[in-house]
C-alpha cells in the first residue's frame, strides 16, 4: 500500500444519525475516491455538534492523509462544520470579501435578500483554500497544515458533487491518488429474468477471473457488473474489455448499454437514427414514460407529445377509444391498449406510438385482472403489436417496471424490425 | 443526558467503503434506535478488514455504553469480524455444537451440503450469548464484559432487521433504553427561501429549546425539523406540539404538511373537498407533473387527464395554442402558459388546469430567459393567474422544482382563493 493514497469521509448532519435522511453523500465519494485511486480507509458519520464534528475529523486526520467531509456548512445555526474544524487547526475565521460578493450576486439573481445566516456562510478560516460554489451559497474549503489536510464540501448532492468533480478530484491526483484504482463495468440488461442470464452465464466467473461479477436486480432490469480490484490500468482495461465481449456473444440482444446507460436515451438514438418522432399516451403511469422520455435534454428530436388518459372518459375524449370497446374489453385490456396508441400516434402525427394501461394497485385487482396486469401497445407504419404483463412490487415499482417494459418493446422493436411479434 | 443509553453503529464491509452497495443497515438501524430511545452518536463503516474493524469497534466501545455491529459474519474468508471483536476481549473462540447443528439443519432444508465456512460460523467467542438466525446460517452475537457491550449482527438486511427487532430491542429496553426516545417532528415547507424562513423564525432556536430545530432544504422545499432528545414522551409530545404551533403562526401559510407528507397528496384533499376535477398541461417537465399527482393510489377522484405538448406544433395540436401567439411571446412565455391551461381545461373538462412551460437546460437559456426560466399557469372557474420562476439547479432538479412549484401554486390558491394573485 505504499505511495496509496488513504482518505476518510466523514458526513455531518444530524438527520444522516438519526436516519430520516439516507448518506447518500458517503457512498457517492466512496466510489469516486475508489475511481481515483485513493484507498478509502473509514467513513464516519457525526451530527451537527461541535465537540462531534472536532472529535471525528480530528480522529480522522491522526489515521489519514486526507479526510473529505460534507455538510454542516448552510446559513442556519446548526450548521456548524466551520467552526468545529478551523478549532483543530487553531485558526480564527475571517469574513471572505469575494465570498461574501458571490453569494450577494447568487442570492440577488433569485430575488432573495441576504441575511445574516448567509453572511456567516462567509467566515472561512484563516488560511484555507476557497472553493467557489457554482450552485449555491455554501463555498467549499480546503485546510492544508498540521495535523493534515481536511477537505470541507457542502451537504446539497448537487453542489458536492460539482465541486468535488472540479476541484477535488484534480487536487487529489496532484497529491498522487492513482495507485490501482478499482475499477467498474456495468452491462445493463431489460427484457430476461435474472435466473435466465444466470442459465445463460454459467461458467463465465472462472473464464473472467480475476474479474468480478455481480448480478443486480432492479425494476429497470438486471444489471451485470465486473470488477477489477488490484489489476495496473492496462491490464484491467484490456480484462474488462474481454469480459465485455464474452457477455455480449451470449446475452447482447438484452444488454442496452454500459454503467449509466439510461434505456430511455437508449430508445432516443433509435428514434433518431430511424427518423422517427414518437408520441406516448399513458394510463396507470401518469405520465411518467413521458417524463422518462424527456429526462435527457435534445428530446425534442424523437418526442412530440404524450396524451394521460387517466379516466376512462379522457381515453375516449384524448385518443378517440370507443366507449363501447372500454365497456366491453375493460379500460385494461389488449383492445383498448391498441387503441390508444393509433390514437395518440394519429393525433400526434407521429410515427410511432406507445401506450401502457395497467393496474397499479394496491386496489383495483381482480381473479382474472391481478394488480400488476399490464397492456402496451406500440403502433408504428401500419402495424399496431400489443403485450400483456403481469409486473411485480407496489405500486411505485409497478409504474417503474411498466415504463421500462414500454420502453424496452420499443427499443427491441427498432433494433430488430422482423423480430416484433404479438405474445 | 444522564441515563441515556449512548450507542454507536459500526457496519463492515468493503462493499460499503467503496460505495458499491449503499449502507442501509445503517440508516436502519438508526431509526429503530433512534424510536427505543437510545442516542445514536455516532456511525462508522470499515472494510473487511481484522485491524480496521478491531480499531473502529474499540474505539467505538471507548465512547458509548453500546456497540451494534453488522456484516462480516458469513461463511468466506473475507467475513473477519467475529475473530477480530472476539480479540477486543481477549476471549478465545469456541465451536458451539448448537449453532452448528442449526446450520447444518438449515442448510440440508435448502438441499445443500456443509463446507468448511459454513462450520466456522458455529465458532464464537467463549462468554457471548448468541442469538439464533431464524432467517440464515450466520448467528448473532452478544459480548458483555470489558470495555463495555458489542452486538454482533449479520449483514443480510432481512436477517438483521428480525433479530434486531426479535431479540436486540427486548435487550436494550432491558438495559434502560426506553427513557427518553428521540422523537422528531417534520413541517414541510414551499414557496420560501430558506434564508427568508430562518429570518421569519429569528430567535425560535432559544424559544423552543431544549428541542432542536433543523432546516433541510430541498427540490420539494425546505423541511423544519424538530427534534426532542433527552426529554420523557409526555413532555417531548407536549414541546413539540407547542414549538409546531409556534413556527405555524409565524410561518404556517407555507407549510402544507408534516413529516412524510407529500404536497401532490396535499393538493389531492383539497381538490376533493372543493369537488375539482383536474387537467395538466406540461412541456419542459415531460409528464412528471401528472407523474406526481397519480403516485397515489385515489388520485382518479381528482385527475383526469394530461397533456404533454413538448413540440410547438403539439402545444397548437394538443390545447389549441396559437401558432402566432408562439411566434410573438414565445413558447416559454406567460401568454402560452396561460393558453396551455386554459386548452388542458377545456378538452379534459375538469374545473381546474396546471400548466408549465420552461427552460429546464442545460442549453436553450438566453440572456433574456436564462435556463431555469419558467412560466406556470393555473386557470379556475372564470379567472387564469400566471407565474414566472427562476429556479436553481441542475435539469432533473429544474424539472422537479417546477412540478413543485405548480403544485404549490394549486394548493394555494385552493386553500385562500381570495389570496391569490399574479406576481
Amino acid at each position: 500500500m505504499s505511495g496509496v493514497l488513504r482518505v476518510e469521509i466523514v458526513t455531518v448532519g444530524t438527520e444522516l444519525l438519526l436516519g430520516d435522511v439516507e448518506d447518500g453523500n458517503g457512498g457517492w465519494l466512496s466510489r469516486r475516491l475508489a475511481s481515483l485511486g485513493a484507498v478509502v480507509t473509514r467513513r464516519t458519520t457525526v451530527g451537527d455538534d461541535d465537540a462531534a464534528i472536532r472529535a471525528a475529523v480530528g480522529d480522522a486526520l491522526a489515521r489519514a492523509a486526507v479526510v473529505v467531509c460534507t455538510g454542516g456548512l448552510g446559513p442556519t445555526e446548526d450548521d456548524r462544520t466551520r467552526e468545529a474544524v478551523a478549532a483543530i487547526y487553531g485558526w480564527p475565521l475571517r469574513r471572505d470579501a469575494a465570498v461574501l460578493e458571490t453569494v450577494r450576486e447568487r442570492l440577488a439573481a433569485h430575488g432573495v435578500e441576504m441575511t445574516a445566516g448567509n453572511a456567516k456562510q462567509a467566515e472561512v478560516p484563516e488560511g484555507a483554500d476557497v472553493l467557489q460554489n457554482a450552485g449555491g451559497t455554501a463555498p467549499g474549503l480546503i485546510l492544508e497544515g498540521e495535523p493534515g489536510t481536511t477537505i470541507l464540501l457542502p451537504g446539497v448532492p448537487r453542489e458536492m458533487k460539482a465541486m468535488f468533480d472540479a476541484r477535488v478530484a484534480p487536487y487529489l491526483v496532484a497529491r498522487g491518488a492513482a495507485g490501482a484504482p478499482v475499477r467498474s463495468r456495468t452491462l445493463r440488461t431489460c427484457g430476461i429474468a435474472e435466473s435466465t442470464l444466470a442459465d445463460k452465464l454459467a461458467g463465465l466467473e472462472a473464464e473472467i477471473a480475476p474479474l468480478g461479477l455481480a448480478y443486480l436486480p432492479g425494476a429497470e432490469g438486471v444489471d451485470l457488473r465486473l470488477t477489477s480490484w488490484a489489476l495496473r490500468e492496462r491490464a484491467a482495461a484490456v480484462r474488462l474489455a474481454t469480459a465485455e465481449r464474452r457477455i455480449r456473444e451470449r446475452v447482447g440482444r438484452w444488454v442496452y448499454g454500459r454503467d449509466d446507460a439510461d434505456l430511455a436515451a437508449a430508445v432516443g438514438e433509435r428514434l433518431r437514427a430511424a427518423g422517427w418522432m414518437l408520441a406516448v399516451a399513458e394510463s396507470c403511469t401518469g405520465g411518467l414514460l413521458g417524463k422518462r422520455l424527456t429526462d435527457a435534454a435534445g428530446a425534442s428530436g424523437y418526442f412530440t407529445a404524450g396524451f394521460t388518459s387517466y379516466a376512462d372518459a379522457a381515453k375516449t375524449r384524448l385518443l378517440g377509444v370507443p366507449t363501447d370497446l372500454i365497456r366491453r374489453h375493460g379500460a385494461v385490456s389488449g383492445p383498448v391498449a391498441a387503441r390508444m396508441a393509433q390514437g395518440a400516434r394519429r393525433r400526434a402525427r407521429t410515427e410511432a406510438a406507445l401506450s401502457i394501461t395497467g393496474i397499479a394497485g394496491p386496489s383495483g385487482g381482480s381473479a382474472d385482472k391481478p394488480v400488476g396486469t399490464t397492456w402496451i401497445a406500440l403502433a408504428v407504419p401500419g402495424r399496431t403489436a400489443v403485450r400483456r404483463y403481469l409486473l411485480p412490487g407496489d405500486r411505485a415499482e409497478i409504474r417503474a417496471r411498466a415504463a421500462q417494459a414500454a420502453l424496452h418493446f420499443l427499443w427491441a422493436r427498432l433494433g430488430d424490425p422482423a423480430a416484433e411479434r404479438d405474445r
